[in-house]
């Protein structure tokens, strides 16, 4: 008899099948009748047990199930009288594979604490599910897209020296008589080595920030796929995130339907998304800021409250770009029009999610950077490699940076950032 | 003028073009001739800077350049006139990006620690170039036969909690006020968490080792690829990984031609894995060990010289299965006809290239894992999370894990793993 997967089962209908997975949950109709939602890895399917078709023992084996139990379902497939594009299961037998204990989620609400230390289990929820397969599904269409625009995979280490910028925020792991070794928080640095090799690099693996926020939008360990091209300016490094982001958005859209539906994600508000982004400088942004009655001067940064501002009028992502020079990293390339500001930008993804990149084009001139490392008083031989990027062959480069948690954050609508990760580490949080 | 890559000129044969890119090489022909090796992500050509051609103020410029000097060449893309699918580009201009200072490699032999040093430069070499090339190809082949196959991506955490298993190859992270965290050595046990959810889930990402190993198969930072499948068992798990590695090997023959001519890799030899693998038990594999002279027991493990020995008679990998219990992992499940064997294999790569894959079907009954959790002495609590997944629906289920690194070693058929890999990161070094 035909082993198939819940997914299969509108190929299979009116034949004899069987299929593995879990029991979702189960109810009861009549003395006659019993309802199993039954799950696998690639869908849910409601199975009907009719002890006259089934017959008295068989019929005893399905009231045996417990939530969670590991079953076979052996049965035919058949189509929801009613509903369009429903399936059915009508079960004529059943093997257990293994009656599971009395099921911990699910009997009543959980507070989050509860759920995370269960998180092991609460992966299976649908929700859940839904999230990490709409995670799949971003992972890969920024691959996709990244490789047929012919960039390469170029995995940036994750343990790296002693980088005089700020380590606050960094993870420090002691490394064999070395010294302190530190757990990467971008592979920005090494993409500008390897586009010299290959001209377009990206990365896309974890990165740690030892940072002691508690929102709903921080980790302690996420991942980031950072992106670096040569002889890419300012405003084509805006264009390819801008084509990459649609592409992404599209992908998702054609791909997790049942996904996007299950997490109730307005579907139309992210088709919207799929047009021109706003690009307005930094200065425009303060100015539309102020002209709301926000409290901000030319010189600041955005925190949550302004990101969700700046959104709140588009349907689009948001540009902000040409940064003032004092809020942003000593790599950045200055305007040429305005030397007090740099080539930067950050997108705001709308609907309140807030940044999802944060590129720029970087300096390439060695005297430049050497003076800019200087002046921000680094130890001049920690870059000592980096400036040599700038003597032997320089050409102008752009690269960004994309959150993968943020972004799908956005495209599925998820709340909490805790979510989209299959094992979120916090700030009090390593367990399980 | 339209601009092309290297890899566009042969559509581009009479058209007056411009590339962006480096110098690899020149070389002086007459007081009239100039050969300039010119490089980009995409390729390598040859470009012909003819005096009377060019005139005098352009074939100036061309003077100027020295090795690793970023260049827009201008020009005209032709046909070799003698050398099939060789292409050659008639200078006509060209502007200066970057004139490099001296180039620090490849004047003469350099030792391993400068060019390891030199990374960021070194990077750059025609050989390296090649071998991340390939290394994308890997990377890519093997998500792509995963995805083809319903496995889901399923990111495990890296900062993982003390695990009572030996901690001498772990590295430590002060976390927080929690204590200290460990760097994973593999998302396995995360994995089995996931495929109660999701069916079929992988993980691909970096794993640390804090060995002391200095061998040219060592690294502290590598890349792992770990599987994970529900209601798949042992005889399965071993055809995923013959059929996932046969896909490999043809994405890589298919994709990636010049770069293994360039690294002079015996492709025939390659060809020849593409075909069934061996499978031997351990037992059968020590009596052939012993019949070859050498001292060894029936509850041995290998080292690398009789890995080298196991494969030298075969073309294709071997996969080693049913290991004495007392050197295998305590979650491997035991072998029914002989419960002192576990359904572990590891597959052994020929031409001496050592292990690629370890794999093995998972103990799946709670009081067995339970007993044997004790009887190694762990801490409980460090695995009641994991013993949860033998409670709750557990399944007969298996999995492998791909060290990415050795793979494309054998691939490639490049003798040291530092060379495999971006950023290698060794007992020894972390710069740059």
């Amino acid at each position: 008899m035909k082993l198939i997967e819940v997914k299969d089962i509108r190929d299979n209908i009116g034949e004899e099948v069987r299929i593995k997975g879990w029991v979702k949950n189960y109810r009861k109709g009549s003395s006659k009748l019993r309802f199993v939602i039954f799950r696998d890895g690639s869908g849910i399917v409601q199975a009907v047990a009719f002890k006259p078709e089934m017959g008295e023992d068989k019929f005893e084996k399905v009231k045996q199930i417990t939530i969670e139990s590991s079953l076979e379902i052996i049965g035919i497939p058949t189509k929801h009288p009613k509903k369009e594009d429903v399936y059915e299961f009508q079960l004529t037998d059943l093997n257990i594979i293994n009656i599971a204990d009395e099921y911990p989620i699910g009997k009543k609400e959980h507070g989050v604490d509860f759920l995370l230390s269960n998180r092991h289990l609460w992966l299976r929820s649908p929700s859940q599910n839904a999230a990490l397969k709409i995670r799949h599904t971003v992972y890969h269409a920024i691959s996709e897209y990244l490789n047929e625009n012919g960039f390469y995979r170029f995995d940036s280490p994750i343990l790296t020296p002693n980088a005089s910028e700020g380590t606050t925020t960094l993870f420090e792991v002691p490394y064999f008589d070395i010294g302190p070794a530190f757990l990467s928080q971008s592979g920005q640095l090494y993409l500008e080595a390897g586009i010299m090799s290959l001209g377009k690099v990206y990365d896309f693996g974890p990165v740690f920030r030892a940072e002691k926020s508690k929102t709903r939008k921080h980790l302690t360990e996420f991942w980031m796929m950072d992106a670096e091209a040569a002889f890419v300016e300012h405003e084509e490094n805006m264009d390819i995130q801008e084509e990459l982001i649609r592409f992404v958005i599209r992908k998702v859209i054609e791909r997790n339907k049942k996904e996007l539906e299950l997490l109730k994600r307005d579907v139309e508000q992210l088709k919207k998304a799929d047009a021109h982004f706003i690009r307005m400088t930094h200065r425009e942004v303060i100015k539309m800021l102020k002209d709301k009655g926000i409290d901000i001067d030319y010189h600041d940064d955005f925190g949550a409250a302004e990101e969700e501002m700046i959104t709140e009028d588009f349907d689009v992502p948001v540009f902000v770009e040409k940064w003032p020079k004092e809020i942003k990293s000593f790599y950045m390339k200055r305007d040429k029009e305005d030397p007090d500001l740099v080539l930067g930008a950050d997108l705001i993804a709308p609907e309140g999610f807030g940044e999802i990149i944060g590129g720029s084009q970087r300096e390439d001139d060695h005297e430049i950077l050497l003076n800019r490392i200087k002046r921000e008083g680094y130890d001049l031989k920690d870059y000592q490699w980096f400036l040599d990027l700038r003597k032997y062959g320089s050409v102008p480069h752009s690269g960004f940076g994309i959150g993968l948690e943020r972004l799908i954050q956005w495209i599925s609508g998820i709340k909490h950032i805790r979510e989209v990760i299959p094992f979120p580490r916090m700030i009090n949080r390593i367990n399980p």
